[in-house]
Order: structure tokens, then sequence, then C-alpha cells
């Protein structure tokens, strides 16, 4: 794996508790590898990391049925904002929130947890994702 | 990067109008880029892409909150498949239908927009797919 | 292609009976191609992929409208388990269930079908993930 193999980008679209918990286990372990993780923060995703509801409850999947929400929301694990603080902890990863969907929302920088690095537009965004790019 | 690198293959599941303006957004910035973008149409991403109803309102996730939905939907923002249309203007940008989702929906070339190049199987674009591969 | 990028990593989180199509069309396109795959189960693909219940009925996205859904189901296709189960014939693929998800949802390795070659980590799965990384 070369250097560029080695970085992973992280386009977070969806905004639920399972999905940035999937998101983030994703980023801790790129980051334990070495691997370098830039993270675009678009849509639903961004709308999760206002500063003053970050740590609130963003629900399930809507696919997650009612056998199934119990075991997750009960799962005691890390939450998903402590595991990217740790993920920045041990390795390069750099969280970007899209330009585009901070005026969608009219959110200023200001509104954002710290975990979010600065906004940025696309292009920005794709002249860095050299390695895998996942949706999510 | 490499020109292996540099080409970005997009798989389009979802059909709604958020999903289908990220994955928009992500192959013009790719284009603009300079990176040659290779466009997988499946299941409901293929069902949105018909001539007749591509303009029509395909709702978003549904995920999508009662606070985040009048954000989103306002947002005077470029249509997705204007963007897809610039996106093939600015760079080499092809969109094929899956050859399985198209007998799914039974659907002919004649019915999608001219945004579609050509109908293949998963093998054709599996072959072509040597960058990052995106699922949408 | 190299080798590396020859290499198909699919981070499978949901668990309807069209993403999980989805996921092994491309498992099956890929193998095929002479590329390596290497899966990871998360989440609600995992409780997918249960011995006793994976041929059950997992529902469909819950995008999936009151029109698009009758033509999915209808499709006479292959269940998506066989077309895993293909793919393992004709290539290199691996079947990893997330150790994190295993304990979410108190499963045992014996719980599972067969598909699943073993349960391991994000770091181990990271480490084998050299090349395109897709999340279903």
């Amino acid at each position: 794996m070369d250097e560029e193999e080695k970085s992973l980008s992280l386009v977070l679209f969806s905004g639920t508790d399972d999905k940035l918990s999937a998101a983030a286990v994703l980023a801790v372990g790129a980051a334990a590898m070495g691997r370098s993780v830039n993270v675009f923060l678009q849509y639903y995703a961004l709308d999760a990391f206002r500063a003053d509801t970050i740590r609130a409850d963003h629900d399930l999947s809507p696919e997650a049925t009612a056998e199934q929400a119990p075991a997750v929301k009960s799962h005691a694990g890390t939450h998903w904002s402590e595991l990217f603080k740790q993920a920045k902890e041990v390795g390069e990863v750099r969280v970007h929130a899209c330009a585009l969907s901070m005026e969608m929302f009219k959110l200023e920088k200001d509104d954002l947890d710290p975990l979010v690095d600065d906004v940025e537009g696309v292009a920005a965004f794709m002249a860095d994702a050299t390695g895998p790019m996942v949706f999510i």
C-alpha cells in the first residue's frame, strides 16, 4: 500500500447514530492502522455535528426493525463523537464541513462542534481524496 | 495520483432527490478536478432516471426529519439532473444503466433520460472500475 | 490495475434484501473479473446472516415506494445468499463478521450462516482493505 492508498475518505451523508457510529469505527480503525482520514460532512450528517446537539439522540436508520432497535440502542458503546475524537488523537484525521450543506442549513462554522476543522467545497475535498472513498 | 486512481466509480442505488444531489455534486467535483467518472444506475436510482419523470419530486431519504426536510427542499440548488449534465460537459462522465435493474423495472433504453449512455452488466462495469468506488 | 487495486472491500451495514442483493451482485461481478473480495458484516447486515433466518423476508429499503416495491419483490432473481455462495465458488471472497456488532446482537459464530468465514475487529479488516471500499 503506498501513501495515497493509505488515505481514506469518508463522505458522511446520514445523520443517524448507528451510521455515524459505523463511520466513526471505520475512522478509528483506519487511524489505528496509520492511514490518514479525510471526512466530508454533508446533509443530515452535518446537521448531527451541531455543537449544541451532537450528543442528543439522533435516532437509528429507518430500516431498524422493532426487534433490532433495542439491541443497537442499549449497546453500551463509546459515543461516535468520542470515537472521532479518539481517531483525531491517534492519527491524521481531518473533518470538513461541505460548504453547500452549510448554506442549506444556514450554519456558520461556530455552530458546529470543535471536531470540525473547516468548511470546504467539494472540489477541494476531491483534490485530497486519493484513496478509497466511502459514502455513508 | 495515477490515471487509474483518478477515475471515480459511482454505484447509484437510492432514488431520492437528496442522495442523487449528493451523488451529482461528487460527479461534478470529480469531473472539475480532471477525474473520469463511471456511473452505474441500479434499483431506485435507475427508476429516477426515467425520461418522463426525471424532474418529478423524488422525495427525500426516509431519515430526513420534520425539522430537516424543509431546509433541504427549499434550498434553491441546481437540480441533480442538471448537475450530471454539467459534469458530462466538463469531463469524461459515462452513465450506465444496470442490465439487471432494467429487467426488474421492465425498462427499455428509450424509456430513460438521454443522460444515460448505455445499458451494461455488472461485469462490464467492474472491468472499468479501477479507482475508488462509491455506493449511494 | 495492480494486485492491491484488484481487491474490493464491501462493508455491509444494511440488512434489507434489495441492498444485500445489490452487494451480492457487486461481489459476483468482482469475483468474475478476478478481483478478491473482502466483506465485513455490521449492524443489520450481520443480523441478516443468521443461519436460521438468512432466507427469510428481510424487506426492502424504507425508500421503496408503493409503485417500486412490487417490481423489486416479484423479480425472479437469484437470492443474495446464493449469489454470495457463487461468488465464493468463483473467486477469492472472504466474509467477516464485525466483532463489535456480534457483541451488540449477542451472536456467536455458530449462530451465523456458514457463508461467514470468521469474526474480526475493524483494525484487522482495515489492514486487508487495500483497494476500493464500498459501504452498503
